[in-house]
């Protein structure tokens, strides 16, 4: 029989949810990027300056602390939209690619970059689009942001749920945050989207003389979700958490996920960790601790969600680096290129729609059966 | 048209892996658990003492450390074997349940443990079987562990990959391990698996603490899997780390994990954190360090795979605890049945299986297309 | 690396449905067949009794019209059910293989059945358990029935909608029958299910003489749903007329599939064949034909929905028959084995579980998300 | 609770295959049409011009006999691509609509188009885009063509497997053609894509006829596969002729599907209709018959796979017909709008397409695991 002499293959790995299903494509550097929708309810209100403003909140060039890739990212809406009002049909997303400049990552055809992508997709597929980062780039959660703000809408007018992030440390600098009442304005307010203003001025400083010195930093994003609703999520594999921590973790440069208490929970006894339960509202118990982070035994309880997520320093600098070439002969790399000495400002954007695209996928899971 | 009351419905949260997918089902108390594994190729060897090899390393009663409910849980394979090989079709695996004494949860019937899944399996379903945990029992993972057996199996035998865990804390007790070195050996050296013969006995003597005084224990749960071959993971959402992070994070228990430097990596700096790459033998790259965990863009670069899960302290403690019963009144609930104080040592093989799972499942994935 | 001969993969091809998901496992010949059933809602009451009843409907030995095979067919539920009622939780019902005589195979070893799947399923797996079908086998069926008794449950207590099929053929003999109005116990008052009692008697004579000429029968069973609700199915590759076609496609032996009009359909004129609307009760339209089988666009419209099944005669048997056996060398067979002269009565229960699965699989999908 | 007055939901039907996964979007009036494939392997060489082939044989306007809507039907490809060849990343395509002219559609506004989607589509999701069929019309399928171009140069250069369909009857004009032997340039050498010169002579009268008699004709799509390889397809639901079955009904028009014998098969005995085994070349049988059509028990045996598929007559028409409007009021609609009078030409490549999309993602799904 015939023979084809193809190095590896791959299956699906570019849609997430099964309810509200989103399917990212495209390249960093390429014709575009884009997402489709699949399973969005008809005739919710939907419009592209919707999408924009999330858009705007990830897109590189909005501040100093960031790339300077210019990048306008427009989104148009191909499909899915009639007349304002979504039809219940896929939505179609694309951002055309406007500012690629391939000639910077000439140096990168042959040599792969440290704790990059390139050598393990090409280990992988054999071929690689060394034009950038391909679909390792962060370019690609442009469609995540993008479905994340239909999902956001969904869980926010049907359940009234608030998702809010915030970067609560760089390095070594500790914001000190009450995550029970900073606001989406409080976050805005600073480029490093750290609502601690002494925090946020450290951090300032720490990313300008990180990028001075051709080096990156990492650092820690906190989300909550608030007037959460019980019984979001399923009781095995599926669990709520379970499916925050994949999707979260599948975030560029994620290397942790803790819920609730964390790694932090381990250090406590039962008796400490347990959330005692109390008469609340509506019929409904609530807790008076939230070691659990609004998740118990997989399901949300109604308290507030509560999700860290450690990002790790920037792979790119401009620093000389050791590294080997496509030959498996030692190189020096030197990087070029313009990236975020500091990924954690555009990051908050990024698990925000994670986790709004999470709840909205299980929201839309969890319904009655009247018809 | 017809109206049908139901509080909530759920969909196909029981099954994992998409090319070795494994759907478990049943209770804790009640006929009996198992699972289904669909996926596995045809003619593996393979038999029950296999499976139960695995299963003895997580059973209850296996040593005065765990939870004394006695059961033998004993497999029976029911499918997809013929004359000692797999035939590439469903194999269906059960354990009976032999020892539930319903009687001993009849106190839970109206009554929410805290931190338990009780309440909200009851706000999602509207129902629940009280003599136990349902589904949400750690129980359930019988099925996770068997079906994690023939996964090992596949990985071992095809990539000679290793898959191997340990406790590395128990509460503030930290181990001191070379997880370059540590063998299945040294874990089974000890009831407590932790492979620190020093921290093995004060992990003992904590937990024997912890049960005299109604109380439990949380810890960590280190996994590593050697001789690693690259290209396993896919770029997007089902990343090789963002496939662990959702099936560990599914564990009962689970609240936070790591891969490679997790949140130790956010103190670093680009310079230190970044893996130089050097030549390494049959042509391809290896790295001189492994903040990475042995996965950079979501796929495996061929070190070893380095996984942290946090487990927080067993909630089924034996003191009096504050809650509220169905009717949404407060009650003080007195636990009774047996329990673990610490579910860190029959963790150890839940965490190996969770692994195996995702790595298999990789593994078929990854094929070439001679044909 | 590692290298391992296996000739071919496959993968999760056991499972049917994507919100009523049921996955099936068990070869013909080995310890038993059965079935998880994974999203049927909480609370609905439910007993061995309720699936037994649809099980004695396919069972062999249930009268000499079919397969003298004694197999009781007893079903067990081992999960899921509490107090008589679901939990929402997967269902797992097992029926053991009893009156396996793998002896009566021996000669099937080495020698490919004509027809059968014998040949194929080797030249996919390498490998075949020979005592029987295996998964090919018209037993795996049993999973299927006994998940279509739930899922008939649902549709009938939820919706009303009624699913009742019959023979309209066996061979050359047509059955007259008015598909408006023949009832359950018209079809279940013959052995042949076939509700024309003189078709019925001539299909009698017919299974007969087939049986005693070592010959076997085809024919068609039709299978309508009534009181059927519009809105069921998705517009493009989930067509309500699509699932139909795929899951009833899958049953053994099945050959053509039609829906409303088919094949005559493409005798008639545009003009004869648009179903008319005019005001129906409700407030919804009504048509005054039915050409469409109450699908149109691959949603239900509100009108009875009209399948039509073709079956081959069965593959196997008792005359001499030319093949080849393992070694591609010519060989005679003569088929020993007990074996159905005509599938067809024993049909007429598989056509309406699998009818039954996608109606309930699209019910549950199309609900309301008032919350 | 809040509270979300959404009329009905749906999920993901808008995706085909699972290892070769297509999801198409868009609207026949709206931006535009396309698809994402996710799962094609890398390496292989692709460009638009190969798309657009296979484009242009199911656009309007290519002759007399079909729509004279005019679009040209030019592809983008905007990711997935590299060089020419592709990257094994998500490959979208898409085509801009642009001789949308939704004017002519005003009168559908509130009035369903008997046997058309307009009616299921309000029941099912309470708002449809009235200016023409939304994901219902044909114009769908733009996305499935565009994707089979790809499926179809898999299949071809990695088994050798040629794909082949052309028009067996429209309305009661029944072809002769040797299945045998029929080539790609006999179907295209007439705009029918009959490849029976008398056939297709009379069917060009009986079209026009149809047309200026305001009506519309059905008729049967015949598609073989050759040098089919034995192994492809899964044993239980996933068979090779239930995958085939279930995405050719997806298709618009579709009322009827056969795999070999078909309804046909139903007519003869069990001696008749099994194909007899013989030796054949590379130490693999072959069959003397091929009643089956190329497929055993669900999976292929390396004979010709043979399907048929029955298309109704196009559901619009330009007489008046008796309908009801939005308010369930009889209405009389004169359908306007330009049209296909017969289906049959252009439901070649989409036929097509559909086998080659099936093919690809089986064969794909059975690879070795050498690694």
């Amino acid at each position: 029989m015939a023979s084809w002499p193809l190095p590896s293959l791959k299956m699906g790995g570019n849609s997430f949810g099964e309810r509200f299903r989103v399917t990212t494509f495209g390249e960093s550097h390429g014709g575009g990027v884009g997402v489709i929708v699949d399973g969005c309810p008809p005739m919710l209100e939907l419009d592209e300056a919707l999408i924009q403003t999330e858009l705007d909140r990830r897109r590189p060039g909005q501040s100093r602390l960031v790339t300077q890739r210019q990048e306008a990212d427009r989104v148009q809406i191909f499909s899915g939209l009639f007349e304002g009002l979504t039809l219940g049909t896929p939505i179609g997303m694309l951002v055309m690619n406007t500012d690629a400049r391939p000639g910077a990552y000439d140096n990168m055809r042959d040599v792969f970059r440290p704790s990059h992508a390139d050598y393990t997709t090409e280990a992988k597929f054999g071929i690689r689009n060394w034009q950038g980062g391909g679909r390792a780039s962060a370019r690609e959660t442009i469609g995540r942001v993008a479905a994340g703000a239909i999902a956001r809408k969904i869980i926010e007018k049907a359940a009234g749920i608030e998702v809010l992030g915030c970067v609560t440390s760089v390095a070594s600098i500790q914001a000190e945050i009450d995550l029970n009442s900073f606001t989406r304005a409080d976050v805005e307010a600073d480029p490093t989207r750290c609502p601690d203003p002494d925090a946020a001025s450290k951090i300032t400083e720490a990313i300008d003389l990180a990028r001075r010195d051709g080096n990156s930093l990492g650092g820690i994003v906190t989300c909550v979700a608030r007037s959460m609703i019980p019984g979001l999520g399923e009781p095995v594999f599926d669990k709520l958490d379970a499916d925050l921590a994949g999707g979260l973790m599948s975030l560029p440069a994620a290397k942790g996920i803790e819920i609730g208490s964390g790694f932090a929970g381990t250090l406590m006894t039962g008796r400490e960790h347990n959330d005692p339960f109390i008469p609340g509202p509506e019929g409904m118990p609530k807790t008076t601790t939230n070691n659990s982070g609004g998740i118990q035994g997989g399901i949300s309880n109604g308290a507030d969600l509560l999700v860290r997520v450690a990002f790790k320093p920037t792979a790119t600098i401009s620093s000389p680096q050791v590294t080997v070439d496509r030959e498996n002969n030692s190189q020096i790399l030197e990087a070029k290129g313009r990236h975020d000495p500091c990924v954690l400002p555009r990051a908050v954007p990024m698990v925000e729609a994670m986790v709004c695209l999470v709840l909205a996928d299980h929201f839309l899971r969890q319904q009655s059966t009247n018809i």
